[in-house]
């Protein structure tokens, strides 16, 4: 078979086709195999009660049930849907937005495939650009999803060392730099996949200034974040403005096999990006809008994510650190404040394998992570850093995280102790 | 906003923009509008059943349920779905598959842009390839979905004049030129989307023979076809062997909704498909393997497309040409004879006007159809054939489609009358 350069970039086997195929293989095929890898959320009695209502009632009305299985969407997604969305945001925060505000993906990675493609990459009059982030690392899923080479790139974070061995990330914004023929467009995802930061309001005023001052978009991932389905364990503010793309999905509420994302972006953004989505994708899917229309009107969405889906994970997140705490004992390593997200990012200072050789020895065990060198799209390699870190995820069920936590222990000591490389 | 060279080509208002627009706005928000433009399915209450009592199952199954909403798709796509769409087509056509020789999409137009843009386009070489379309007119869908320019070839049709102002197109097979260098694939669509023209087995197999001469694959669009939804009206064989990439869809059924599209190809191919999938999309929505799942199992899927799909559709086609007769009488029309797919082909010969200026007047008169100049994807546009063309969906209901074709043939009537242009 003779692949095209497209298709030779886009059917290597890539961390984010790694990721998945694990997930697959843990989720859907060996359920024996103990699941802290991809981003599959939790279950959260609360909410699968709340969604299964949703769907009787669907089925209860033929009108609805036709709308759901019978009819293509439109091209930018479900109005009714849209407007809901629109005016929930804008009575919540004040943002300017109506229907023509708001766009329906097929999930926020398909998404992301468009927006970062349509701004970035190879340019009309020759030159190229290419979407920065800010703070490395950052989430696998962007790393291969550009179409032209060299379609990232990324500053190196600061490190905060905290007490009992947690670490923070800053932006650091002395080697933030941006040029307005070079770089499409800023991104972040907040709270940052992989690592649980989550970036304050402080640090997103200033990305916002550069972005406007550059005359760029700034985009934020809210997969986990805000307004929902709000995985942030501080107070964090929530940020639009006309030079805002803001990505959201329903995926992180419990919803990942309704492949629903939503962006929230100036009319003149969601009109191209809807463009571009029909001859890429034709439609979106209608269960997610079907399920959730209702919870935007009524609000119940931002409620569910406050007192349900937040606290749910942070309960899971100090739990886990504590357990990793007692695991690893007088180990080296370093846990990333979590602030948020369903993960938690450990970095294990001059680590004698790489986070690659850890990461088959896990599965090897029965255990899957994610190894962080996967998550720093845009940054050149020589940071022995990157090695250093695995993501962990606390979403599964107490008793799996607690195995899970013991096992990746036990190598990580055995990597230390044996020395090898 | 600057747009990257993709984000000029994809935002752009195309074609297939402009046919999900009406969809949307016809289906969705203004129901007055009379709709036979896009490829919407009718309804056909007893397949309705079918899928709600699936749908109710799923309900009261709390595994079955969380599988639907609250877990990632597998790459390739849910295993067992895909083992049972491979053990019904072994078992009922002899094909030498299993479960790798499958993958499932987020519909077909997006399995289209994987599985054309990864073997057609720029070559790693240096070189260009192009998809081959060897009988114009082709799919809407397929015109702007390249990556590069120059994209499609296509070879022009014969045509055939019939009794009865019908015709069909043949493939001029001595016209059709495939080159190893340049032809990085033949595709077809069958029955053929605008015409309806179902291609012969001998047409099959001789392009069969052809892209296995030149070492390239034969792509078949089944979303209407073989072996479902079936929505043919005259016999024809199902064909697929290892140099094939069979791509078949749930929507004719009656599920627009749930987008689902299914690859059929020898595993090199599906495993390169799954990947880019994930890079692009992540993972597959769950509705459609959900509910298709069983009827795959149990084998329904077949006599459900034998025996309601397709005789719904003919005896909407039969009655469709019948009242464009009585309305068109003395008008030089022709109507491509209906073998299948769910659309009439008209064919004004001499039209005084373009076929866009005859759907926008048909807009304005609230009736929706797709002018014919979108369909020659990879034609010059200097054969006045492709100005002279409409598709016409008949997949509304009686008296929607009665009205519609009233008002189709006033307007053809007053443009012959006219003579302007």
């Amino acid at each position: 078979m003779k692949l095209s350069k497209f298709g030779e970039k886009f059917t290597a086997s890539t961390g984010i086709v790694e990721l998945m195929d694990d997930l697959g293989t843990a989720l859907n095929e060996n359920p024996d195999m103990i699941f802290m890898g991809g981003g599959n959320p939790g279950r959260i009695p609360e909410a699968e009660t709340i969604f299964k209502q949703r769907l009787e009632a669907v089925l209860a009305d033929p009108d609805q049930l036709h709308s759901l299985m019978g009819i293509y969407q439109s091209p930018q997604g479900d109005r009714q849907f849209r407007q809901q969305i629109a005016s929930l945001l804008k009575k919540q925060f004040g943002w300017d937005l109506h229907a023509g505000n708001i766009a329906v993906s097929n999930g926020s990675q398909s998404a992301f495939f468009i927006l970062y493609n349509m701004l970035a990459g190879d340019m009309p009059n020759g030159g190229q650009r290419s979407i920065h982030l800010p703070l490395a690392p950052e989430y696998i899923g962007y790393g291969d999803i550009g179409l032209t080479s060299d379609f990232f790139t990324a500053t190196k974070p600061e490190i905060e060392l905290l007490d009992d061995n947690q670490f923070k990330y800053h932006i650091d914004f002395s080697g933030l730099e941006v040029s307005e023929q070079s770089t499409a467009a800023l991104c972040v995802s907040r709270p940052t996949n992989p690592t649980g930061n989550v970036l304050t309001d402080d640090e997103i005023e200033h990305l916002d200034e550069i972005a406007c001052r550059a005359d760029i978009p700034l985009i934020i991932d809210g997969a986990y974040g805000l307004p929902f389905p709000g995985i942030l364990f501080n107070q964090a503010r929530p940020h639009w403005n006309s030079n805002t793309i803001l990505v959201l999905s329903l995926s992180k509420l419990g919803l990942p096999g309704v492949r629903t994302g939503i962006i929230v972006a100036r009319e003149e953004i969601v009109q191209a990006y809807s463009n571009a989505n029909t001859v890429v994708s034709l439609a979106c899917g209608n269960l997610g809008p079907t399920i959730a229309r209702e919870l935007f009107r009524s609000g119940d969405i931002l409620s569910l994510s406050r007192e349900l889906v937040g606290p749910f994970y942070q309960q899971r997140a100090t739990r886990a650190v504590k357990l990793f705490r007692a695991a690893l004992g007088d180990v080296p390593y370093r846990i990333h404040r979590p602030e948020g997200a369903i993960f938690l990012w450990l970095w294990f200072d001059g680590l004698p394998i790489t986070s690659q050789t850890l990461y088959e020895r896990l599965k090897s065990r029965g255990v899957l992570v994610v190894p962080g060198h996967n998550f720093f799209p845009g940054m050149k390699s020589d940071w022995r850093h990157q090695q250093e870190c695995i993501r962990v995820s606390y979403a599964q069920d107490d008793k799996i995280v607690e195995q899970g936590i013991k096992i990746i222990a036990q190598e990580v000591i055995k990597a230390y102790e044996s020395g090898d490389n």
